[in-house]
């Protein structure tokens, strides 16, 4: 399986909504990574007139330009690219102000992006932000990109994950109320978690034989089993099982000394946690402004800013363009790390997790 | 009611299981803290011959001297002072050995040390760390300090605090597993803690008039009500109930978000959490080595280090004192702090929390 292609990668990026800052973060961080050596190529999934318009209200951002399929092949020196999925109307242009007809164009933008990232054509893609609220009056019933990009991937396992500089986690359970959780935990569920993270380590950051810690569920672990059996019941079982698939799996940790760093590291590479606030907040606490969630088990690299639409300072200009940086940096990185081992087999690759 | 003293805070320090790290972090915490102006005097009640081994094998360290009941009263600059309650036997002295005779002990030490601060001989009561199965081998059955000085005080209601240098919270709920935790949860229960969070902050921190940022159970608050309940049931009533008494108690606030400080700050002066790791993922995170246990409620202030004896580094004598000096400084801070406004009339100060 030689790699798709020779020059540097190309990414995806889906425009999101037009009302939120998707355009100007991603103006931003389109013009931050451009003056770094062998940077991506970028094509916007999105809006000509969105995009133009938010580059001339930032000023000093050069305009980006049309893309169609079929012109010569993007290049990064080019400037931004944007392929268009039909023209929004004038009233669908303006910042803060969301509209159906946004949202559905928000849709249109991922379902096309995700198509190309599917097809071989773009590397990976990179999601500015949608609004859930939104996205739902325009008819499509998601949570949010995880779930429909698993949809439209037909992925049957996937799950979420966060990268900052520091520390990167997956989680087994996401948006559940907390008392629903240990009902929730499976052997399962957390055994696929830790293999979908390690083989996303291992096969696309380039992490040799990665350590996962896998956190416990109570306070202190359960503490043999006084507080709550969930870590003998649940999480040991599965970290057994991991071990003897070849997974460098630790664990389980008590969650509130996880995370500390008596050396200024971590003793593993990635963690595993087992509800949304038990991976988040240490996460947000570390990294904030630098988060990047990930999809884990979707057949191509995606990537997003951990931030929402921000309707509330969308075209004023404001807004922090480090997260989005940080999601294409991780989608470039990824997709150039996952494109040197492709030269090995597919078998190769995954025996290093099953021996 | 005037302030019960006129020098310089004295500070009662219990030695903690003589196996442990306690006598080591004690005199390195005595040391560090000598040098400091108006620094308090400290009486150490525990083992004279413990005390004086472990300087012995620490070097540098000035000797102890014994104290009795009687003697002139201690001041910071005569040196650390030791009340002892008993002698240790040969075998009980030995670090890393953990022994029944040792546990009775410290067991003894907490007992004394909390009657010289009710008696108002000790501004507070800092204690050093304990063995929870070997107190319960010495017929003690107590989880921790907490517990056993909230029946010693007689204490209806108490609550674990956490403070460092950057945060300071209080638990709703500590030692149950996570499963339990929302039947566990009470308004009566939430609102106890921000009051008694509350009381200490403006009574012993000199905060005139705390914000108190109340964290929400479920991911994202709940999310309106789509993953789970407990915030609008529970919580937000006990919010309400607070700032009806005249407490700035904020929130829900969303757990994730909640410990990010876009501008270095934290909205808050301190947070309350629903259960163990939520509040002490985020502190321990932020805070190794520096966060300070205290216990909120009792008829006296007491603070301890946040770690445990630490049997295998007893005697070694690498053990960091950090968080016993952080223990120190805070009891001394919250003894002058209170010692001013109770110039003021009790009532006074509570009209404060009560309008």
């Amino acid at each position: 399986m030689p790699s798709r292609r020779s020059g540097p990668a190309l990414l995806a990026v889906s425009m999101g909504d037009p009302a939120g800052v998707g355009p100007e973060v991603i103006l931003k961080a389109a013009a931050a990574l451009a003056s770094r050596r062998g940077s991506p190529a970028l094509v916007v999934v999105g809006d000509l007139g969105a995009m133009r318009e938010a580059a001339r209200r930032l000023r000093g951002v050069p305009a980006p330009r049309e893309w169609r399929p079929g012109d010569a092949p993007v290049r990064s020196a080019d400037g931004l690219a944007v392929l268009g999925t039909g023209r929004l109307g004038a009233s669908a242009l303006k910042p803060a102000r969301p509209s159906v007809e946004g949202a559905e164009a928000a849709y249109r933008y991922i379902v096309e992006g995700a198509r190309m990232a599917m097809a071989g054509e773009a590397g990976a893609l990179v999601t500015a932000p949608i609004n859930k609220e939104w996205l739902n009056r325009a008819g499509h019933r998601f949570p949010g990109h995880s779930e429909l990009l698993a949809e439209l991937s037909r992925a049957r396992l996937w799950r979420m994950m966060f990268a900052g500089d520091q520390l990167r986690l997956a989680l087994v359970t996401v948006h559940i109320g907390l008392a629903r959780v240990s009902r929730a935990l499976t052997s399962q569920g957390v055994f696929d978690t830790i293999r979908l993270l390690a083989q996303h380590l291992s096969g696309r950051l380039g992490v040799s034989r990665p350590r996962v810690g896998v956190l416990g569920f109570n306070p202190h672990a359960g503490e043999q089993g006084l507080f709550g059996d969930e870590e003998a019941r649940v999480i040991a079982p599965a970290i057994r099982r991991a071990r003897r698939a070849g997974i460098d799996a630790q664990g389980p940790l008590a969650p509130d000394t996880a995370f500390i760093r008596p050396a200024g590291k971590f003793g593993f590479d990635a963690a595993v946690a087992m509800y949304h606030d038990q991976g988040l907040i240490a996460l947000k606490t570390l990294e904030f402004e630098r988060a990047v969630n990930v999809t884990l088990g979707l057949p191509f690299v995606r990537t997003s800013p951990d931030h929402g639409t921000a309707y509330d300072i969308a075209g004023c200009g404001v807004a922090s363009a480090a997260s989005m940086v940080a999601a294409m940096e991780y989608a470039w990185r990824a997709v150039d790390a996952g494109a040197a081992p492709a030269l090995r087999s597919r078998k190769a690759r995954h025996g290093k997790l099953m021996r």
